[in-house]
């Protein structure tokens, strides 16, 4: 498999100093083709949603008799509801378990499937710290960024995904390290903040991997510190307001697009930084290259502290000395589209943010001038 | 010289469903490098604007004594003032001159200079149809998005050019072709076009590298015909407003920021969409990746026609039948860095377009509670 | 007739310092009260619309039924197919017809009924420079801001009208002067205008009543000058970008809202003023009080001249010298609501530009943490 | 003291149909205007605030020269740098104190100056549930929103206002009114909310004044609970996204230009709905006349809560079943100006907002051919 979506600058042709050209190419002309037959697949489930049990189990059934091997998570068996299924209990049998918190799948699973919201592709992205599976989506109710498949035709859908017969996008994560200072550390009355130069090794890192975006806001108080934000090492500005998001293109139609943002496609190698209302009017959004390093910390003077969360998951506080830092991880989601990168994603700003919807003006408009 | 600016997906390391992995480059590491030392510079100078004879003259003469081949328009020359000056006619002897219209100098000039504003910088892309050679661009005021070097310095920054010691970024241009139907095809009462079958070889095409946009509006009406956007081969959407705007990363700082879109750096292989003043309140401006291709047209029940400018110039109006097509140009602007893509980029966000400048609060903020 | 429609601030209620206090009215209180009953009705049409022929024979045929005298443009009964309609004539003799350029009808007619969209309604308010009858606008598509009546239930509705049952808004116009300086004045090159002084009395005055919006534009060039904005005779800005648009709150919902303002409810006492893609971020849309007076100038060193119109209408050129006195007219349009004034503003946010309208979520959001 | 700032329609003028016209008064001719000589200010010192001390100090020392009686927090005077300042001792003993939780000073003042930020005038509304007198505010740092007056010549300023010689802008404040409804009550699984038929009296009402802004918005959480919004008893929209903002025109320029809106100026009788963050991309803010009464609430299927804050203060909990009420209220804060409320609001623009700050294009522009 080889995706080469965007556009390379090519070595000039000859040695002297004249000629400059690019290569582009079609940011559709990604497919899915597996170098051998898909033996094992991961459903993942929403629990506690009563209205997604039948396509589950419906789903397994028809897994099953496919001879995929099937993995799911236990506590989605754990649901009362699925034990009671007598049923059904023969098929679960066959199931591959395992918990979140214990077992590595990441390497016995050769393609997920998800039943549900946006936020299933997002759970699923959280259990692959690495290197992540295919994924096909389907929603249940209505259309979603990330949930392209309606369940009504599952059937020939996922016989056409085991045969390697699908488009295929390759969603960028970010992965985020946050690095927080050691317990006795102090902040002075300056804001400046004393180590012991022999406890730095004590400073704790958690990094997690981003699928739609970082938030850094207020948090539960009524105003946001000033953070700051630097970029490959430099201090590009500081934000006032209520907080920062720091998107994929794939998040650009989630928060951000809340938050003003233009929306990018997510073929697009780029990072988007967007601001939460903040206090200054010329603060517009911005787009980054993928390939730039970016860190996030309270500016020296802040009294408050700040908070962030990661795919809204995983909420904590950021503290004077604490810093996040983001980069375009190596590890994308690849995303099966039910069309082709191009199409679902203009169906999915139509569908899901009425983009450009518009009522058709019968008569003459207030710009007209016919009388 | 090699530029691998974007990210790539890599093809997995071995055989089996498993890895997938992204290799990023960091856009800041492009430098210019010379195969053979350069001989020729051309050297564009705004026309009619007195303020800029002296840095000119000043300029060529010390080009003249590196012993550079020096280009220069011949309009430049006509200049009464310069004329007149019998001090620099020893100067102008060792020009080479050349007209716009007439001369084609792409392969012979090694860089380029630019004195003027960011407008100097976009009729030199306009004299460049294919490979451009690097440009460097003095502002005379205040710092521009494409002319990022000062005067005041001039003599040791076109040394450190010519040594070859100087960051570069490969602004990507726009290919627009304009199809314009021939005259005697007809538009019945329905908007239908009505063509004589063997006419087809009659179209005239025209084709334009633009490095800012090409904007589509209502020219002198009151109000826009409605306009059909394509994006490889399909409907996307219909613009009602004021037009539309189709720009490089490059000109997202431009036209496109006016009419409200994020700001793009220029290292994102991109093409952004901005609708101008759409009816639509929903039609937020969007970023698609650099290798589609785009269509715009008259919907088929406009009653009026349209406006299409490239880089603000060549103004023209799009009838029935008329189509402009629009891909990612293979031949990028190299636009010579005073610092380097990043800082440039930030330093003129900063000062163009005051981005995020605040008033630092002294007192409380409304939001605050210390009472 | 008496209309409250504002907060009125009281005087205080005892000698001395201490008492303030507001008394505040309901908008949605204004009703139609006929003090005699309604006699005279002009009907306006929009002329060249086949479809309105229908629907404009049976409503005037069933107001001459109510011994209405109709009133009724010339140019409306030229129509062909109105004079070759025999059954029509003997309704037509009935008739009182005018000419827009020759006849004032403002004292004869007790009110007006429109058939067509929103143009029709700014077509028939600048017919009436003073004051405006009651209007009652029919759409016969879909539902308009200015247009809020049904036409399929058109008996029961015009009879209530008559019977003086019925709420209405008045909708503030603006009244707007645009003052030529003479022919033989002459703009130097630094851009004062050189101006005999005893010319003052050869300068020219036009004025209009506008009910949406005067717009001063960039016109068919491809920037706009710069144009000076003052409020109570300060400047108060410079305008660089596309243009400028003055608008009335019943304006807020046409051009404006396209060029980002917020919209204002009719009712509010107020002007609103939004640049056109302006080249400065931080030009947000105000909204001054009703009782300011603007003017609008080129600024002295434009090089180019702009445009204006009205309504979309009488589009002409602004030259150095010139300028344009812009206050709230005391000649409101008095409107007859189809509800009510607050209803019907949300029913036509919501029908003409989707306000609001969202995908209801049907699964977890991305925000959401439920796993 | 009389005041007329807004657009009133007048009485037809004679008894038939046709007259129309309004009355307009000028907002800027609002006058302070003294009905006996004022004899008892009020000094609002923001406490923990070094930097006030000596100013604070003058003014009382200033003012106690003036024969004025100085009334002071108690808390401002328990700061120990103030007690321990022997020669402020016998200034401080002809001041009259009070606490603000127990004594209501409402009548007792003639008229109040401010010394610190925006926040201390939005202090100082709260001290004041009914008529609040006449405000002075002064900035030590830069110029804010709410404190026109620099300090560096406080003596000059307090006398003229002393001698009743100041521009006056009535600010309108909400009233809003939170109903809890009674601990007993239940949701139960469909979101209807059981209550006793004889416990309707135990509802909690509490009352707020607002000056700037009441904000309803997702607390700690993650995402926001639906919101219902009513208009005069009619749902004119649900709210989902980060939250909603309900301001003054005084509170326009405040967290709700940071959410988007448009800026209003204070004399406008209006009042302001600014979404959020929206899920929406057509949910654009919107202005409803003063004379509306705003209810919010839960949403019938809302899973989680929402949180309240008044000006910033008073954060808290909004249960099922509670409501909000916003109306203007009776009781504005008469502002006094530094120039006029015109003036002295497009200066705030400029200083705090930065509105319209350009750059001036020294060169040609983008859009410009002069090639």
């Amino acid at each position: 498999m080889k995706f080469n979506q965007c556009v390379q600058p090519q070595a000039p042709e000859n040695s002297d100093n004249k000629v400059w050209k690019w290569h582009i190419q079609d940011p559709a002309s990604q497919r899915l083709t597996w170098n051998k037959p898909p033996k094992s697949v991961l459903v993942i489930k929403k629990i506690q949603d009563a209205s997604l049990l039948q396509p589950f189990k419906e789903l397994c059934v028809f897994l099953t008799e496919k001879n995929m091997i099937v993995y799911v998570e236990r506590k989605v068996l754990a649901d009362p509801v699925i034990q009671a299924d007598e049923s059904f209990a023969a098929v679960i049998q066959k199931f591959c378990t395992f918990r979140e918190d214990l077992n590595d799948i990441s390497n016995r699973v050769d393609f997920i499937i998800c039943l549900g919201g946006d936020g299933t592709l997002l759970y699923a992205s959280s259990l692959f710290q690495k290197s992540v599976p295919p994924v096909m989506s389907f929603h249940l109710g209505s259309l979603g960024f990330l949930t392209p498949f309606n369940f009504d035709t599952y059937q020939s859908q996922v016989t056409q995904i085991i045969e390697g017969n699908a488009a295929i996008i390759l969603r960028s994560r970010l992965r985020v390290v946050k690095e927080s200072r050691e317990k006795n550390a102090r902040v002075d009355k300056k804001g400046i903040i004393m180590t012991n130069g022999d406890s730095e090794g004590s400073r704790k890192a958690m990094q997690y991997q981003v699928l739609n975006e970082v938030v850094v806001d207020r948090g539960p108080f009524s105003y946001l510190s000033n953070v700051d934000l630097f970029l490959d090492g430099h201090l590009i500005t500081t934000v006032q307001g209520d907080g920062v998001i720091v998107s994929t293109p794939t998040g650009s139609t989630a928060y951000a697009v809340a938050a003003g943002a233009s929306m990018i496609h997510p073929n697009v190698p780029a990072i988007m930084i967007t601001p939460i209302c903040p206090h200054s009017l010329s603060f517009r959004p911005i787009v980054v290259p993928a390939g730039v390093e970016l860190k996030i910390m309270l500016s020296r003077d802040s009294r408050n502290t700040a908070w962030v969360s990661f795919d809204g998951r995983k909420r904590q506080e950021i503290c004077h000395g604490d810093n996040i830092t983001i980069t375009t991880s190596c590890f994308p989601v690849p995303s099966i589209c039910f069309q082709d990168p191009v199409n679902d994603w203009f169906e999915s700003l139509a569908q899901c943010l009425h983009w450009n919807v518009r009522k058709k003006q019968n008569y003459l408009s207030s710009k007209e001038d016919v009388f």
